[in-house]
This record gives structure tokens, sequence and C-alpha cells, in this order.
């Protein structure tokens, strides 16, 4: 949902869960051996992956079948808990439950959450009624986006609207307030306006869609226009020949709806799932303060003078489902590897999010049929999520969270996160990962889609990479911020995760994201025609995730490096390390030392593991022991108590740095708040993570 | 330490890991059979508990060792961190590494924490100055206890005083404010004094020591002087003839030492280990408000009129060593039974902690002996801790929780603390459990102590006992306040905690504790002669707990009933259901119904877990799996967002309820207040914590 912070997160550089490095062959297990048979069980508890099996799946995945998956998902609108919702629900258990190419199981888990929706009585508007017209209207918004194809005509499109934004008809003088940053708002009342009462008109991007109105409302503004700039999102193209459905660009009546709440999950009921014993939070902390409507750049273009905004949102509290698939493990079905993706989308949401379930189900398909066949169990279980009214606020991946937080907690090895697959058409080129599902080429002996040769492995690294003191030249990867259903996985339940999707070659274009997101042109057609022809860059998508998720799920020792945290948390260090930050804490008279050497011993003590591991034996409670090590290790860093004005934040590592300093958070957050005495507290809090986390790693006894 | 909250604690009747009735011979798992021999690591990682084992080493239990033991122990004060304590930590090592009797390892870990003595230049005292005399004193309390055997006349004997009680030399009218609760301040104003810079004299007992203060500041009380009185202490008795040396009496000139402070841990670093590398919280919460000085009941009876506290504590920070005890698990050395009681003491601590550490020493003794003669290693790791200044508010193991809290709560499958091990003399009769050591009477195979037949079972049930829809008349169990080392295991950590000792019986004896409580008379003499003559009670505890110890180290399955937390359940249910907490709720249109759900549904899943355990095949991972369930629901209790007001406390279930109904603590608090819109919160806090905990529960996949 929110991909300007996604884009903040990948810019920081910060990476997640480089603990995951897949290691390959390094940790191969002995088997059992000598006169006697050991018992079946234990030659199964011993079992390793069996390589030929990722090939197999691999050689399954087929892009025509990706193509039809997406063609059903995005054949009407599906927003969050609306008709067209239901039934993909249905869709998926029908899926899910399948004889010939079914999991073990499916269920639903639905939640009572607060969603927010135009009232179809009354229509939203951004109006022009000038002093000297008297109450009449020189100009009025456009209630929907043309029909260019029959997708736009269909029942169920929702009209633009800014959800969450509470309802009111406040008029005043309009202001330009470019992207509504603080910075924005603040050089504005330098320049001797008086921001009271006026209406900001604000582009899209730069700050998160809540940030604008929130910090607008701090400065006085009554209500808030957001449009998208074909600067931003069309590499300046705005007329209709250059646009959809002749290119991929935004046509001039396209607008990008989107949720504006502050924080995640369903806002009554914050830390508790939305069930009918849950306590409703007062105040419902998150909702925006005025009056705000998105609206396309053909009306942007046109605005002047005096505004009227006219929002008439209902919040209702509507039943969301989650729809879950099962593998049962064969050796340990208390491990689960999560895999999962949202369901609902603003309009037909062919890309966001019919493009990762898509995949995910040609994915469940692959691995259903062997299950249905007997020739398949994987050593641990599989949990499949599709999750409902995550546009609204990733509000069922965080119920779910909420609803099992304990056994979660104890049991996950991991969450893949596939939500937007492929962001870019014929010209994809780069991997966009936020996790580190690989500084070890094995997993991405995936074929590149498209003309050139080489690996996946090969394009991620060579669009975007670092230097590694341990491995060379190796693919960068993001932090994960906020942006899709992993969220309350690694900031509240400290679930090491990762998401993938294609992404463009930023050579090609400067679009702030794919043109039609979150509008009504989001459609099978245009992913047909201008995101994938030929659906190669899903089919890679679905073979990379695909690999990794059997990987995590067969592998006999977890295949997650623990030494690659130690790089990261000497990349955090150094920056605190160096320039105005190590300056001003010199100033202060504050001491990075004791961090210093957590992290080196840290370093050294996750070096031991390794070799420790090397020389694994066959029983299994040991294997089981050291995979214990590996998948806690992340939840070491884990601290409730760190951020306590932040909902779900909980990670010392990658809780959000709004102050763009890319080292440890709390650090980041009170140096630029000048708190010193908060600095002080932060070091103290991130050397006590690094120091647990490595004494996790340490031989047990 | 905080010898009023147990005693609460008890009262409340809050059952503490109700879950942990030791279930024998019912989970016995088959072993590996069939024509082949499976290999040794199989046999042993399938092997149970070896009933011989647990009658060998209570048979090695003697008393006479533990009585020397004792004498070596309370030789000499041993204030936390004075040369006495320090002599302890060597002690402890070279037994812990002894070559015949040692265990595989011991270390020592030092935190830097805050303690507060009295000035060795500077004497505190409470001293009567009537105005007519015009400044000089009329009285002055004495700087010491009488020297009625040797040992009150050692060097190091620290002078009696309030620990954290800020210096200052308030004086004023003295009011009699019985025995400092809110209760008792009101009733005096309520009668028309003016409390405001008075010096309240208030007698131990009916409140903890620190809310006496604090209360008593609010009120405008300048200064604080707390006495024993022989009522509560001596059943009456005040004369020389009729107390120490002569009974177990306290003496006239007793005066109990204690901390004042109003949370445990470090004051400086709550939530982190006390390193050098901590953050020091600012304002330092917990200090007490007005400087306090505690006298005994000689110089309390000549008290009158004008009165002047003169307090010259000071504060410093000083290294408090923790010393560990280690032995490797054969099996699963990754989980940890644990066993702690702390060292340092007030005075000489014959009985607190000289009592519990006597016990444990022999324990260790018998194992280690068992380990360097090679015929046995437990299936589990266990780890003694000896803590340091636990008499100052918990420190030691607090920083020790703090320190290593991702592993423990990981690893950890319970906590046993024996602090006062025994409290009665020869009268003892009653088992004080805060924790249920056995719904079943197996464990309980030990002998009672004294001339009677029977178990100490059947002596615990005679003195202590309910009804117990499962079980029939069971004895009856404590719950955990912040009484003892328990205190940051259970309620900060979510394990599984019990406390051990023998008490007395309360037909032959109304003393609040036993009367040399933190004074200079509990010495090895007093205990010797009246308090376990013949040490056979010191010898009985020791082989309760060194049976539980090996019981939850060597099983199989870990024999803890997460049944019984059901009826747990049902009995905080049942008190909310009733009365004037019923009768509120329903007023307020507040229902139970949703907890009262979540509650049966939590007893069909336990139910059916029990059923599930009972087929159990050899495999170990399964047994592992089934072992993980039993050891992490009870930190699927914890939600460190429920108080968070209240430093360390996040179980649902057990964290303090000053409100007195033994009912879920949030909502009897919330009750209390009045505050409908925090009970509402606290019910759905309940409910979430027994759903997820009944999850856990479930097959898991």
């Amino acid at each position: 949902m929110k991909w300007q912070w996604q884009v903040l997160g990948a810019v920081c550089g910060g990476a997640l869960l480089l603990g995951a490095g897949i290691l390959l062959g390094h940790f191969a297990v002995p088997r059992a051996g000598g006169g006697r048979d050991p018992p079946r069980w234990l030659q199964d508890a011993s079992g390793d992956l069996d390589e030929k099996l990722i090939q197999d799946v691999m050689g399954q995945v087929e892009s025509a079948r990706i193509r039809e998956n997406l063609r059903v998902l995005a054949s009407r609108p599906h927003l969050a808990t609306t008709p067209g919702d239901r039934a993909l629900v249905q869709l998926l258990r029908q899926r899910w439950q399948d004889p010939q190419t079914g999991l073990d199981g499916a269920a639903e888990g639905t939640y009572d959450v607060l969603l927010s929706f135009p009232d179809p009585k009354r229509p939203n508007s951004v109006s022009v009624c000038p002093p000297v017209l008297n109450g009449s209207r020189l100009f009025e918004s456009q209630r929907s986006e043309k029909a260019l194809t029959p997708d736009q005509a269909q029942e169920d499109v929702v009209p633009p609207y800014a959800a969450y934004a509470p309802s009111g008809s406040p008029q005043g003088r309009l202001v330009y307030a470019h992207q509504g940053t603080r910075s924005d708002y603040e050089t504005l009342v330098g320049r001797g306006l008086d921001l009271n009462g006026t209406i900001a008109i604000v582009r899209y991007g730069g700050a998160g869609r809540a940030t604008k109105a929130v910090v607008g409302a701090e400065f006085g503004v009554a209500g808030l226009v957001v449009y998208t700039d074909p600067k931003d999102i069309n590499d300046g193209r705005a007329g209709e020949n250059d646009t959809y459905p002749n290119s991929w660009h935004l046509p001039p009546s396209g607008v990008e709806r989107g949720s504006y709440t502050e924080s995640f999950g369903d806002l009554l009921t914050p830390y508790h799932p939305a069930k009918g014993t849950a306590y409703d939070a007062p105040g419902h902390p998150g909702i925006p303060p005025i009056p705000t409507q998105p609206i396309g750049f053909e009306d942007a273009r046109t605005l002047i003078c005096e505004v009227q905004v006219s929002v008439y949102n209902q919040r209702v509290i509507k039943k969301s489902a989650n729809v879950m698939g099962f593998i049962r493990g064969s050796q340990e079905p208390d491990r689960y590897v999560l895999y999962g993706n949202h369901r609902d989308s603003w309009v037909h949401g062919a890309v966001d999010p019919g493009s990762g379930t898509a995949v995910m189900l040609e994915i469940t398909r692959v691995l259903g049929k062997m299950l249905k066949e007997g020739t398949w169990r994987p050593r641990r279980s599989i949990i499949f999520g599709s999750w409902g009214a995550e546009e609204f606020g990733l509000i069922g991946s965080t119920e779910y969270t909420e609803e099992f937080s304990s056994k979660l907690q104890a049991r996950s090895v991991a969450y893949i996160n596939v939500d937007i697959s492929v962001f870019g058409g014929s010209f994809c080129t780069s991997l966009y990962p936020s996790n580190p599902c690989g500084q070890h080429a094995v997993p991405f002996a995936v074929p590149a889609p498209g003309s050139g040769t080489g690996s996946v492995y090969d394009n991620w690294r060579h669009h975007t990479n670092r230097s590694s003191p341990t491995y060379g030249v190796i693919p960068s990867l993001g932090s994960l911020g906020a942006g899709s259903d992993y969220a309350s996985f690694i900031h509240y339940l400290g679930i090491t995760s990762m998401d993938l999707a294609y992404t463009y070659d930023r050579s090609q274009t400067s679009a702030r994201i794919y043109p039609a997101y979150h509008t009504a042109f989001d459609t099978f057609d245009y992913t047909d025609r201008f995101i994938d022809p030929g659906f190669t860059s899903h089919q890679a998508v679905a073979r990379t995730a695909g690999n990794v998720l059997l990987r995590l799920a067969d592998s006999l020792v977890l295949p997650l490096n623990v030494s690659d945290y130690g790089e990261a948390l000497e990349g955090l260090y150094s920056v605190a390390a160096q320039g105005q930050v190590q300056a001003d804490l010199v100033a202060h008279n504050i001491s990075l030392a004791p961090l210093k050497v957590a992290i080196d011993r840290f370093k050294t003590i996750a070096a031991d593991f390794n070799q420790r591991v090397m020389k694994l034996k066959e029983d299994p409670l040991e294997v089981r022991m050291v995979n214990d090590q590996i998948m806690l290790l992340e939840r070491a860093f884990l601290d409730p108590r760190a951020f306590p004005n932040k909902y779900y934040y909980s990670h010392v590592l990658w809780a959000p740095r709004a102050a763009g300093v890319p080292t440890f958070p709390g650090l980041a957050e009170a140096h630029a708040a000048g708190d010193w005495d908060a600095v002080r507290k932060h070091l103290s809090i991130a050397t006590q993570a690094v120091e647990s986390a490595a004494s996790t790693l340490e031989p047990p006894a």
C-alpha cells in the first residue's frame, strides 16, 4: 500500500534479515551410516533438501497459468469486503482445497475491522467556487475515471477517495504545497503565507499520505487535495495519445486511491485481533485530521483560487477475511514457513496485488499437485495467507499476527511476502528484494526473463549492489518499512521477513511507481500489454520465491547465515561513527565504544556458531537446537519497550527512521531531535540487544 | 525480602503455575523396540526419568551437612558486596568447582548496582527533643542491637537502617499511624489531625515498607519511624526472659532492616543489565520519598512528643556478584531448569537466606558427586544461581534476567526458588508453596520431618487445602508476588516459577514472620536451637526441592499438566462472575461472556492436548514439540503492554492486585478504580491472552 515508505526504505539502504544468506551445501549433515539401518523415521528426520526437487518445481511453473490466474483475479473490482473480494475468498478456498492440486487444508479467518468508504449517495468532490459567483461552482472534479476500456465502466469501481479521511466540506484559498512535507509547509509560512483555513493541493510522493494531512493540519490547513503529477509518474507524458490504453502511462483522469491512516492494523483494536471480544481503543489513533480528496492531473491542472473539498466518507465496521492454506510438515510440523500476499485491491488490482496472488496460486498448484500425488511433503509446515483489507492499512495480516502472536513468535522460521510481483514491463531488469534471499548465488540459478542471458541473481546484482567485506560485490537489499503485509511480522513479532519483486530499470523511467497504481487502470489488459507481456517476469518471480520457500521448508539446517547479521550491525554502526552524528556524540561526551565492543563480540560468536554448525552430527535434537538458535536470532532484537509511542514497532534495528540517517533507528531519531538523554538510552537499548542476540548464539550449555 | 507481599500473595490465593502438577508415569513414552537396536543416542534421546535415581538422591541428602553448610554460611555478616559477601562468592565457586562434588562449571557475573548504606561516620538516629529542652535530647535510639551472643558483637554488623531512604533530619510531632496504610493515614486526617510536618511512627506489617513512606509523604509526613510490635512478631512476649537467647522471640533491641524501594532490580537501569553500558534512567523511580528509620520495640515504647529522625544513608554504586553453577544436559542442553537463591543478608542471615543456600549446597553436592563419578547426567541443563543484592530489591536475579532475557525466555523450563527454606521451629508442620509442585502425590513421597508419620505432601494438604473439581482435596497454593528472586522470572519473562519452604503451624503462633527476621539475631545459633534443631525440616525441603528439580530435568515429557491451568483460569473467572464485581459489570453493561467462552475453549483444548501426549511415539522431535508447547504455555500469558506503569510486570494472570480481589489483576485494579473503560480494556487483554494460550496447545499443523 504505502509505496513511498518502500522507496524510502530502499534508499536508506539498511538490510533486513541480513542473516538470510542461503548457504547451500555448506551445512550438509552426515547421514546415519554404519552397519545397522536406522529406523525409518530417523532417516526422514535427518534427510536434507533434495536439489532435484527444486529443479522439478521450477520447471513446473508455467507463465501461461500465471497469466490465466491474473485474468480471473482481476476480472472485476474487489475492494476489501465487497462482493468481488468475497468471490476471491471462494476462489482461493477452492484452489487450496482442490482434490488434485490443493493443499492439506484451507480455512477462512474473519475479523470485524473498521474500514472507510465513500458515501454512495453523496459523492466526494473538489470544486471551485469563486466568491464572485456567490455559491455556484466554476468547476467540479470528475467523479470517476474515464472508461477507456470496459474495466473502468464495471459496477463496483469505487470512486476515487482518501480512505479514513473525515467528512466535511471546508472551503478556502487553494495553496500549492508541493509534496506536503514539513519543510514544504514551512517554506510557505516562511514566505509570509498564512495557511490557516486554506485548502492545500499537494502531489503524491516525498512523504506518506497520512503525513501530508497530519502535518498540513498542524499548519492550519483545512482541507487537502492530493494529485498525481505526470512528472512523478509518467516521465512527463500527459496527453491522451501518450497514455493508457496507448502506453503504460497514467491517463489524465486516473486517480491514485489510498489509505490515509498513520498506523496500521485495525484502528479500533491495536494489539488485539478485531474479534467481538476486542476492546475498542478510545480516540481512534491514526485517523487523519482533515477532509482529504485525491484527484487526477487533468483536474489538478484547472484548479485555481477558492476551492471547496467535499468529503462524505463513511467509516464502517465490516467483516474482512483472510484465507489460509496449510501444508503439514513431515518432521517438524511445529516450524512454520509463512508465505503471503493480500487479496483486496482498490479497483481491479491486476498489478497490486493480483500479480503477487497469481504467482502464489501457481506455486501452490505445483506444490499441491506433488502433495496429492504423494511425491513430496516438506520437512516443516508451510502456511499460505491471502490477507484481507491490506489497502486500508495492512489490516488482515496485522490482525492475524495479533491473534496468533504467541505461537507465530515461537514457531515461525520466516515470512515471505510477494505483493506486487512485477512492477515493470518489458524493460524489467532488476530484482527488488527487501531481504537477502541469497548472498550466495545458488537460489538464483533461476534464469532471468527476457532476451538476455544470466540468472535473476546476476541481473539483481548488476542493477543494485554493494561491496561486502565477506562476499565481494553482492546485490544490495532494501529495508522493510510498512509498505506491505510483512510489517507486523518483522516489526511486531520479530519474524525474519522478505519481500520480492521484479521492478523497472531506473535508466528507463523515473516513474515514482508504475503509473496505474491504485487507479481504475490497473487492469489485466494493462498488465498483459504493458507490464509483462508473456508473463516471463511473473514466472521468474514465481520460480525465485518458490525456490526460497522450498529451501526454508526442506533444508535440514535453516539456510540463514547468522554471520551476515554481523556485517549489517557493522553497517549501522559505521554510520553512527562518522560525520555529524559522531561529531555530536563526541561534543556531548557520549561514547560508542560499548556498542562497538558488543558488535565485535557478536561477530566472533557468530563465526564460532557457523563453525559448530559445520560439525553437526546426525542427532535430530542437535540439529533442532541449532535451528532454534538461527530462527530465534531475529527475535533477540525485539524490545517492546524501545519505542513506546510507535504502535507495533519493536525491532531495535529495523524500526522506521523518519530522520533518514541509516543507523540504529532509536539513535537516529533521538539524535535528530537533539535529545541527548534519549540518545544515551537508545545506545543502551541497541547495545543490550546486540549483546543479548550474541548470547543466544553461544553454545547453550 | 518483602515478606508482607508474600503473605499477601498467599492470602489472595491465586495459584501460580497451576500448570505444574507433576504427572508421573502418565506420559511414559514407549521405547524403541523391534528387531534392530536403535543407535545409542536414540536410546538416550528417548530415555525417561529413573525413579530409582530419585530415591538415591533423597537418601544422600544429609541433615548434618546442611547444618554444617549453614554454620559456615552464617559465620559472619554478609551484606551485599561487603567482604562477608565476597567470601561467600569464593565459597560457592569452590564448592561448585570441587573435583569430587562440583558441577560442570561455575562462573561469576557481576553488575554495577546502586545500593544504599548507613554513613559509618554519622549514625542514623531517632531522637526526642522536646521544645522546652531547647535542642538537647531527651532520648536517642540505640545504634545497634544488644550483643546477646557473640554474633551481634562481630565486625561488619550493619546498624539498623532503611535502605534507600533519603538523608535528612526532619523534626516534628510524633504521630502513631498504625501500619501506615492509606486507610490508616486517612483515619488520622478524618479525626482532625494535620499530618503535615509530623514524624509518623508505624509498625511493620499490613503494607509494604515502601508503601508506608510513599503514602505517608502524600499526607505531608516529614519523617518515618518503623518499629516491630511484639504483638505482631512475638505472640506478645516482650520481656528479656521471654526472648532470644531464651526463646525464638525477638529481643527488645532487635530491629528489622529492609529495603524501602518501590520497584525491584537496579533502580538506575530498569530493563537493562547494570553493566557499564547501561543507560541511567533519570529521576531514579522507586526511591522512597522521606527519611525513614527502623527501630526496635524497646525504643518504640519510650517515644513521645517531638521527635527527630536523622538519616545519613548514602547511595553508592557497587559491584554485586551472582555465582552461577552449571550442569550440561545430555540430550537437550538447550533446555534449562533453573534453581536459585540469594546469597546476601542484612546481617548473618542464617534463616534469610542461609537456610535456602545450605539446602542448595547439599543438593549440588549430591548431584555433583554423581556427575563426577559418571553415574548420572541430566537430560536437560541445570543452572544454579546464587544471587547478589536481593535484600536491596531482588537486584542480582533481576539483572540476570535482563542480561539474558532472550535465551532464558526461549529455553527455560522452570525456575525453582528456595530462599528461607525453614521458617518455623520444632512445630513446623506445613509446606509453604507458591507453586503446585504437585497436584499428585508422587513427588511428595518425601517423609515429613518430626515425630509424625506421613509425607510432606500429606502434611501440606493437612494444613492448607482447597477442593479441586479434578483432584478432590489438594494442597492450596500461594501466588508469587515480589517477595524473592522468582519475581523477574515469572513476572518479567513468564517462566514457570515456584517457591518452597517449611513454615510454622498457625495454631502455634501468630508471628507475622519468624521474629529474628532481618535483625542481628538471625544467626546460626538461633536456627540451631529454635528454628530447626536437628535440621530435619531443612532435610525435608532439600529432598522435596531436589525431587522436583530432577523430575523437571530428567523426565522425557515435562512433568507439568496444562489442564491444571484451566482450573486456575476458572478460579480467577469465578471471582469476577460473582458478588460486587459481577453486579458492577452488569450495571455498566460489560459482559464476561467472551472471557468465559475463551476459558471453556482453553479447557477443551488442554484436555485434547493431554490425550495426544499419552499417545506420543518414540520420535524425539515429536517429544520435543510437545515439551515446547508445555514450556511455552506460561509465556503465552505475557503481555508487555498490559501494565505500562508497572515496571517488569507483564503476566496477565499473576501481576499484583493491590485491590485484593483475587481475579485477573488488570480487571481487579480497573474495577477497584471504577474505570470502566479500563475494565473493558483489561477484559479484552485477558480474553486474548487465554485465547492465545489455548491456540499454542492445538496441534501445531
